[in-house]
């Protein structure tokens, strides 16, 4: 971070990544990940908020449909494990245990605390009354505020609650609390998150699980540096949200486009320039063709159909010297004769048509 | 390629490749490049003319200066050394030989092929008379196919001719072809190259060379696979890309814009969330925002003349509570108070402004 005199950045990159260890079935070493990451000294939980508000700009925008950031603090959690008399070397591994929740019952974790983890009964039982709750983020936040809350006694829960209600105003005012559950039992399985952390969940198929997640690092960057660098950030696995687009997709009995492609010209020989000409015209009226030399008409449609490329420009040498072109609307089946002089004209103003109806 | 039911593909990457070789100075094993490719079968040539097409497109595109595409065919320089009587098994080495003609001048090739290769000094004289030869594609071509050339008798050499007349007359179509060189001295190094052959070359710096370079590579994909895919396809440096836009910068005394941002949203105080709130106006409204809590306003004046960005609107507790804030014009030092009402659409107005004096 102190090289080219940068002290703070916000960054994205989408990007292979690697991580060495033993990934689960459909899971693999090297994956594609889209990150977002702030790091350097901003404001108090300014750069927690960006990060969340553009995650959930992201997770809209992609359109896949329902979800729910669930979000926790980690000074929290280690609160919570503190008032329930974990002793602190146990913290990490009653995380891991606390961050199954969502696919096992508390009495599994509990067994598992008590049995593997020595944990006393009393503890595990404490543990389970703190990581039950879960709510909309500024009502429960003041119901962990309100006189009484065991929080209020242990200083880094105090100052996690601090930090969320900063966080919690300023994602009211960014609207996007809305998308945000308040849920105690998130623990994310990762070592270094210092501060907030966070998850969003697909709601629709719950086989994908977490779609996006991350949250504060503050002393990760400094273990390879001079000096700490704050930094906050979220991670959207994209492969996940490919697979989620080609379920819904399928859902709605669509293909899937394998391309952008606008209008293909067919052209009915083997005359490259020829061919070459009229492509030229299109690309160079910006609009998305393919030239596909051959001479069956069949073959031109096939393809056109097989892309759902919506029209298609015909051209043999007939046409040439008629000084025509066939247009052909692909999926209405339809055929007109134009001039060749108005051929990129009338494409254009069909695509135009296409475009306000699906607008 | 069979690989999912493709028999051929159009693709693009832009992404980070490794070389096992000792790069020279300067450059490195891994490095950013962005390629396109075409594979699988297609009409003759045409392949071959739309990576051209798409290199010469993307380079007038980036806008960055003059260039030329130096083109040649593999089998007219192996003909050309069979021509020169040079034996087969020597062709490559002294295709490398020949590509050193951009950096060295002939006298010294001439010396290598002779004392370092054994070529005799009459086939070396020979190669020496037809890597003088480069021009205009059409009329180069017409010369060397020409009762008489040398080429004709030659089988390779007369297919590239075929080829090369195709390919021609197709980029004339394209409107491309007045960048293009045909240049007999172009050997491209690697080894993998079956046809035509390209390298951009940058006009205004003589030490970056080339820019974007390719070729066909007919025999490549099938050595890793069951069957023999046709190929090709060009790569573009984009590290060299960015080195010249940044000389061209410096040498326009401009300064490199870090960022898009459009507005910084000065906030004299640390309140993050009624900061959020005024950057979110922003945000919803499509404009490049950035937040920034800081008591003193030269803090933010500073920040916004660093990073370059046109517009700021500064906020304090008087402006918060006289329902107003301070529009500031960064470059002519301008300030206005306008009405927080209006704040989104007037930046909206006055970057509607610089968007057009730029077009």
């Amino acid at each position: 971070m102190a090289m080219n005199g940068l002290t703070s950045m916000k960054r994205y990159q989408i990007a292979k990544v690697y991580r060495r260890d033993n990934p689960s079935k459909g899971r693999y070493r090297e994956f594609y990940q889209c990150d977002f990451d702030i790091a350097g000294p901003y404001a108090r939980m300014q750069p927690d908020s960006e990060v969340i508000k553009i995650m959930t700009e992201l997770l809209d925008k992609l359109n896949i449909g329902e979800y729910e950031v669930k979000l926790n603090h980690r000074k929290l959690l280690d609160g919570m494990l503190e008032i329930c008399g974990v002793p602190p070397e146990k913290f990490r591994t009653i995380c891991s245990s606390v961050d199954k929740l969502d696919k096992q019952s508390f009495d599994q974790i509990r067994k598992e605390m008590v049995e593997e983890k020595g944990l006393t009964p009393e503890m595990a039982d404490g543990i389970g009354e703190f990581v039950k709750k879960r709510g909309r983020p500024l009502e429960l936040l003041s119901e962990l505020q309100q006189k009484g809350s065991k929080f209020l006694e242990n200083e880094g829960s105090v100052q996690a609650l601090n930090d969320l209600e900063i966080l919690f105003k300023a994602l009211d005012k960014a609207k996007c609390i809305d998308k945000v559950v308040f849920d105690l039992s998130l623990a994310r399985g990762l070592d270094y998150y210092t501060g907030v952390i966070y998850e969003a969940v697909f709601k629709g198929l719950t086989q994908v699980g977490s779609i996006a997640a991350g949250g504060r690092y503050d002393d990760l960057i400094g273990m390879f540096g001079s000096k700490p660098v704050p930094a906050v950030g979220v991670s959207l696995g994209i492969e996940r949200v490919f697979a989620i687009m080609e379920q819904n997709q399928k859902d709605q009995n669509q293909t899937i486009r394998a391309t952008e492609t606008q209008v293909l010209v067919g052209f009915l020989g083997e005359d490259l320039p020829l061919g070459t000409e009229l492509v030229n015209e299109f690309w160079e009226a910006n609009v998305k063709a393919e030239l596909m030399l051959n001479k069956r008409v069949m073959k031109h449609i096939d393809h056109a159909k097989d892309s759902r490329i919506p029209y298609m420009v015909l051209v043999g040498e007939r046409e040439l010297s008629e000084g025509v072109v066939k247009l052909k609307d692909i999926e209405a089946a339809k055929e007109e004769v134009i001039p060749r002089t108005q051929m990129v004209e009338e494409v254009k103003k069909r695509l135009l048509t296409i475009r306000e109806a699906t607008l």
